[in-house]
């Protein structure tokens, strides 16, 4: 018979999940009710009401998938496309290429416009497929690169996209909670997010949305969208004013990210995205003094998750299984192309801290001391701690 | 802003959420760690080998989808479906109509085996759709349909889809942790559960197994998967012993699960089985004293979902609404051709007890009162708490 659950206490610095606040772990022993009791029917209002305000969009089909951020992905894409639709992926990492996989996989011809990992999709790049390929319905872009630590900038590519008649759907997993997005000012039309990154929810519902515009083109659809539990058709049906049911949504998961939303709105977005920013700028400068670089292209980089290049002859593997086994501290690796090439270190949510990121330095520069990478401790957390003084006075 | 959780203590006798055990709400507060920790690979074995035994199979491949039971169904029928492959699919209620719409939009032609609502399939009905169409792929089934509280025969099915090359896919959401389920006894190849059944925990992940030949089939397929979230060809990859990233899971919903299979194995399968079909034994002696009869066919009937047949001139929606709102009970009404016709009364997992069927019927009676359906209390429930007395001596 297997133990007592009993995990160590982890403080959780990689890509997600990120540290969960105490209220939302509280949420969640909440005893269960019914999925179609007018009291969750309340808390999914709640929900809804609350997502509309952190994506900045009117739209009304705004809703947790019952699944995580990959769920929400495919939800997002798997509407839009039909077989034989032409789709523009943008790839400059792991998510965009998962997109592209997924929205191949439900029948879409796909065209992707690729940038360097680290590197923005230049709109620029954007405008020239979207000439080339004039039947194209949809542009798929990743907000915040979650494998590279690229920001995307936002300013251009929806208006392209409109004048072009193809819908702009954006990947906000690890944007949505940390930095601004403004989906109805962007024109974006679909887009989705995580509940396990900037919300500092556990991952199991993830946020999506959809315009009327998006919806129109669910509407004209000649088939079936190929996946049931993700039909947006008949989900809007539970979720909207009808209440049919469609399937039983899981419960307790509704209840953290209802939690995590108000959290949220208690902070307010200003202050939560300038603590993201803060904490990020304080990491980066303790990383530099270390005599490390950033990864991710400057003036793209979301504060959200900071990617960390390693020096020739770093060990990877060692440094992140001390930070995990003598600190317990979790930070990623790379994934893909940068495997051991770079770490992923999140400041989202509940654990974009000042604590958090003077003790992950600390914990660091103990390591490279005993490594041999640095022979002097202190200028990390130093330069960091510096940061908080600056904005501090 | 919107205020504090707290919805109302309710009592869950409908078709699921049934209550949860506290156990798994204080499981479901433990602090979160990162889906790839040396703590959350334990929690997934603990997993896996548990529902193996629940399972009674040995599949390597038995694991808990990141979603909820219709999410297992999707992801059982679309691994095992290609385009163009026929499927016959048994429908004698909502949930075999519903795999039937999975299988279609997954590209399946399908074949129906059906027999009326409240009545088990005819494995001679099997047998004739298998000898009809000799390259079907796969037969689909519903161990306890939901909709109608009909437990289906195993004992002969699954060797006639072996004789005929026939993968056979099971539905057991409303039978898993309930009543006996023996997937290689009965030649089942792939079968799907939920958790807010007889598991006792909230809704958020769902058990899902595949054998060696139904994984043979999914090695053999000429396209990909549609679904990238449901493909267990990759997911399995996480699952197993290779540990590879596919998505981030629900890692609460895994905590919540561990502990379900937990309980369920401190309490034994035999007793646990047997409190199932004493509490069905008492609720059906307590309504059938009110004067109403079930509605699934004798014999045939699952212990953890009661179908009750209104009597002409009862009103549904009245009835269930004063046992929400006076008694704190849910209930579930009836789904598509039986809306308004049957209450489904859940007796599953932590709410199978001789507390909650006196409860249940002694708020009947006080309602039934009030509408002048009964002439006097005291009779329902003291015929379920005969049915008590008898099994106690």
């Amino acid at each position: 018979m297997s133990e007592e659950l009993n995990p160590h206490l982890r403080l959780l610095l990689g890509p997600g999940p990120s540290p969960v606040h105490p209220r939302i772990l509280k949420a969640m022993s909440t005893h269960v009710v019914g999925h179609l009791d007018p009291d969750f029917l309340s808390v999914m209002d709640d929900c809804q009401v609350m997502l509309r305000d952190l994506f900045n969009t009117e739209n009304q089909v705004t809703f947790p998938v019952s699944g995580t951020g990959s769920a929400a992905m495919e939800a997002s894409v798997c509407n839009i496309v039909e077989p034989g639709d032409k789709a523009i992926i943008c790839v400059n990492g792991v998510f965009g290429g998962r997109m592209s996989d997924v929205a191949s996989r439900y029948g879409a011809d796909v065209v992707t416009v690729e940038a360097p990992w680290g590197q923005p999709i230049d709109p620029g790049d954007v405008k020239a497929a979207l000439d080339a390929n004039p039947d194209a319905v949809m542009v798929g872009l990743v907000h915040a690169e979650t494998s590279t630590g690229v920001l995307q900038p936002m300013e251009e590519i929806g208006a392209m996209c409109r004048e072009h008649g193809a819908l702009l759907l954006l990947d906000c997993v690890t944007s949505l909670g940390g930095v601004p997005v403004e989906l109805d000012k962007w024109g974006v039309e679909v887009a989705y997010s995580g509940t396990q990154k900037c919300l500092a929810c556990p991952p199991g519902v993830a946020p999506v949305t959809f315009s009327e515009r998006a919806l129109g083109k669910v509407r004209e659809r000649k088939s079936k969208v190929t996946s049931w539990y993700f039909d947006v058709s008949m989900v809007e049906k539970y979720w909207g004013n009808e209440r049919v049911y469609h399937h039983t949504g899981p419960i307790s998961m509704n209840y953290a990210i209802r939690e995590a939303l108000r959290i949220i709105f208690d902070e307010g977005l200003e202050a939560r995205f300038a603590r993201h920013a803060l904490a990020s700028k304080a990491l980066q400068a303790g990383v530099e003094a270390l005599g490390l670089s950033m990864f991710a292209q400057e003036g793209a980089r979301t504060p959200t998750l900071n990617t960390v290049a390693l020096k020739d002859g770093m060990d990877d593997g060692a440094v992140r299984k001390s930070l995990l086994n003598d600190f317990n501290i979790e930070i990623g690796g790379g994934l893909g192309a940068v495997a051991g090439k770079i770490w992923r270190v999140g400041m989202m949510g509940h654990g974009a801290t000042q604590a958090n990121v003077v003790y992950l330095l600390s914990a660091l520069e103990v390591i490279f001391s005993k490594l041999g990478y640095i022979t002097r401790t202190g200028d990390g957390v130093g330069a960091a701690t510096q940061v908080y003084a600056d904005a501090a006075s």
